[in-house]
């Protein structure tokens, strides 16, 4: 069974060529879930050529831009495309206000259900349940109310097939131990890396993490594999942060825009 | 002396990887005035290496998505990028409180000065005014409030250089002769052509127009070129629009993502 993500955005804050912000596919048995849509999301997904129609839940992080300007563009494609499915969205609660003017000022009412579930829990809660998969928010420490999200394989209920795979979605977030309990021994830890460790005072002012705080965080919560990603525009070169991050913790990748990587291998 | 417009976007409703939606730049004398910014349009203008902080005024034809979902984002990154100089933006009201409530619910606080003018009149109005250059709004015709957008070159006050160029952007819009007193004899008119004539109930029906009927138009407010675009994704090969076009008007070309047409040449 596929369990994988796949890379939409890599890059923090502001849109570069080579980079777009972020967003993430996740692939759990060809369920597919979005996790955060920055501007340009809907042009990563046909680059990349993901049949965005079978995407039945985006979660939003946080309500910084670069987490989710693209969504109301993508949300008003799959209404133009069609779209008749419902589609559910967890995000924090003041987004649906900001969809819904923006869909009244353009007159328009989506044709298939949108089902908008407030994320605003400070504490881990269970977001989604089907017979194999439980998604899970828990919190994170940045400059706005921000989740990250928990994707755990289930067995079958009557049968033991394999171990149960799992992936943590962590950004944005400041170098927190807090978080630990929530993403302990997953197969796969995507926590952000905005900056170098000679950036660390300006990454703890801004409430974000350098490479080699998200390796330590994936060394002490024993994660079996880290992604590093939402990288700061000003390296064009990620060889540095990679470096960094494997100096404390060497099962560490880079997220790289349109790689897919299969997750529990 | 400049006086060109660069097309950033030709297509109409969704982004495509050959057609961004809507966004001009118009060049007047190295005065850079963005004209409609569709998600996508800040990568459009790093692609084709517009120093974008130059650009001191947006104007926003109307409150459909693929004519302003990419402002945000842009001005967000204008803040990120340090922009200190003002920027003034012309658009329906409505679009303020859009903005207002994504910047708050990320906590920003733009560092330049935005300056809102408000988009209400139903006749030509003159909306900027340089020495060398005039700007008026004036209706369009279409399912929400929408405005047109005449640049003119003026005289310099002491001196008679040369015959004053014109451009107007007509998008979107149904067929309307009423139009025309707006447009009369510009040098170069852009009129969108979503759909070829085969389609003009569709067209219609949702207030746009055929590149037939841009031509029709073209024609009896006896411009000097017309410039199509805002094209339905349905077209992958735009020529059959053009020959359509250029079979009333001759004088026709196509608007292509990343061109730059000199204006009265």
């Amino acid at each position: 069974m596929t369990f994988s993500v796949t890379i939409l955005g890599s890059n923090s804050a502001i849109p570069t060529l080579q980079r777009n912000p972020s967003a993430h596919l996740l692939n759990a048995n060809e369920r597919l879930f979005l996790i955060d849509c920055a501007e340009g999301t809907q042009l990563q997904l046909r680059r990349f050529k993901v049949h965005f129609q079978r995407i039945k839940h985006i979660m939003i992080s946080h309500l910084h831009g670069d987490h989710f300007y693209g969504l109301i563009g993508f949300l008003t494609s799959l209404h133009l495309l069609g779209r008749k499915d419902e589609l559910h969205l967890y995000a924090n609660p003041e987004l649906q206000q900001i969809l819904e003017i923006q869909l009244a000022a353009s007159r328009t009412t989506l044709i298939y259900p949108l089902i908008f579930h407030p994320l605003v829990s400070n504490n881990k809660e269970l977001i989604y349940e089907a017979e194999r998969l439980k998604v899970y928010s828990f919190p994170l420490i940045h400059s706005v109310p921000t989740h990250g999200f928990l994707f755990l394989e289930q067995h079958h209920s009557t049968m033991r097939v394999r171990n149960p795979r799992s992936y943590a979605y962590c950004a944005d977030t400041a170098y927190s131990e807090d978080i630990i309990p929530y993403i302990h021994g997953v197969d796969l830890l995507y926590h952000e890396a905005t900056f170098m460790n000679d950036m660390a005072a300006n990454a703890k002012e801004k409430m974000h993490s350098t490479a080699l705080e998200a390796a330590t965080i994936a060394s002490k919560a024993q994660v079996k594999k880290l992604m590093i990603g939402h990288f700061s525009a000003r390296y064009d070169d990620l060889q540095p942060l990679l470096d960094e991050a494997r100096s404390v913790f060497p099962e560490t990748i880079l997220a790289v825009d349109g790689e897919k990587t299969d997750i529990g291998k």
